[in-house]
């Protein structure tokens, strides 16, 4: 669709900055193009697959010819090995960052790891859907890349299990499944969430953050979570909630 | 690869139960090609995409000319329709099932369902990545059967979670994105799960079910009823009373 018209307001954008000599601006306009790129491809990534997308349709969607392109990236290869980093290098680095917080227990870090992780995958959810459907006809080392982040991930949430289960503070499950349980709750995000009306994303994010720490916690260890004044705060907010929807039936 | 070595043992079976005319045989010899056809089908789906399998590379797999295959489907559509009803309407009626048993309480409803769609995606993990990634390319028909089919397990689940809610055994969570937070434990399954090992089907299947009722039930110290807004209350004095403890400290 975007063929037809190719020469949209970001492609006059690409065009200005190209056409601008200015060392100064150079470097700022560069990167507003470089994204204006990436957020074509991605998109047209989403739309037709990697397999079917090709470098001139990002050219075309950019509207830019295909030597002005190859200026400012080499191939879709580049392209589609930022949108791997970002999809699952970044999480696992942001798993990892909580997972090694030292002023919070383990119970606030699956809190933590799980709501930043449904957001993520509701922001992002095109991406990460692409990324998924398209891990078949990935080229070879940008697959590496995926398995490493997929890993990587796994391996930050089953230590974060782990790091429960041995202080007690969780049920003795197996991390690696249960890290596999967890990540699965957040990953379908990306298959179901629509930023619409019945969907308010801050209480999503709550929502299966509690139900993950919920899902792991020894039920006598109630009183632990509830040492933190956020944690009760929370149980509050949610049963004035329920009293809200019983009053108003 | 199979196109390179057509007549394989099932092919000399199907081609075997082609020739026999026997009546009675007929119906038994017809179901098993059929089935014959229809697991060459899947995996040739699944290898390839949808929409990259076409009607002569299923012919060829089973060793079957086209007109002979013809005998048996009409079409890679009524294929891929058996495919999406066994994945997701076959789902749908097995979570209603359990969700409608008199029997049991809705704990071990959801402990049942949950236990049960693990199984089930590991067990069917291939065809369940398929039918996610081609979600696109699917006949219009079919993708709506597809869609009702979704529909259908979401309101199936969602409707044993607020039956908890309602009867004060489940925290008062959204029912509907507590719902779609457990089909996402579930669903991952198929993405992860490898018959080997480190995994063992039973424990993987107890370990999710378990970590699923955990995830919605009250803890014991709330398992009041939370049906009169006057019992919410006293909760809610009882945790502000906590509260200001913790902070007086």
């Amino acid at each position: 669709m975007s063929t037809s018209k190719p020469r949209t307001a970001p492609a006059k954008k690409a065009a200005a900055a190209k056409a601008t000599k200015s060392p100064k601006a150079t470097g700022v306009r560069r990167g507003l193009v470089e994204q204006e790129i990436y957020d074509h491809a991605t998109r047209l990534f989403a739309e037709r697959g990697f397999a079917g997308t090709s470098f001139q349709d990002i050219a075309d969607a950019v509207g830019l010819t295909r030597p002005a392109l190859y200026h400012y990236v080499s191939s879709k290869d580049e392209l589609l090995a930022r949108l791997v980093a970002e999809i699952t290098q970044d999480s696992a680095a942001g798993i990892q960052a909580i997972a090694d917080r030292a002023d919070i227990d383990v119970t606030r870090k699956v809190h933590e790891i799980v709501a930043m992780s449904v957001r993520r995958q509701a922001e992002s959810a095109a991406r990460f859907q692409l990324l998924i459907r398209s891990e078949a006809d990935l080229p070879e080392d940008i697959a590496a890349t995926h398995t490493a982040g997929r890993r990587a991930v796994l391996k930050a949430m089953a230590g974060v299990v782990e790091e429960g289960v041995k202080s007690g503070a969780f049920r003795p499950v197996e991390p690696r499944v249960a890290a596999l349980g967890l990540l699965g709750m957040n990953n379908w995000v990306a298959w179901w969430y629509q930023p619409d009306d019945r969907n308010d994303l801050d209480r999503i994010c709550e929502q299966l953050a509690d139900m993950a720490v919920a899902s792991l916690v020894q039920p006598d260890d109630r009183a632990v979570s509830r040492a933190d004044p956020r944690d009760v705060l929370r149980l509050v907010r949610r049963d004035l909630e329920h009293l809200e929807e019983l009053l108003d039936n």
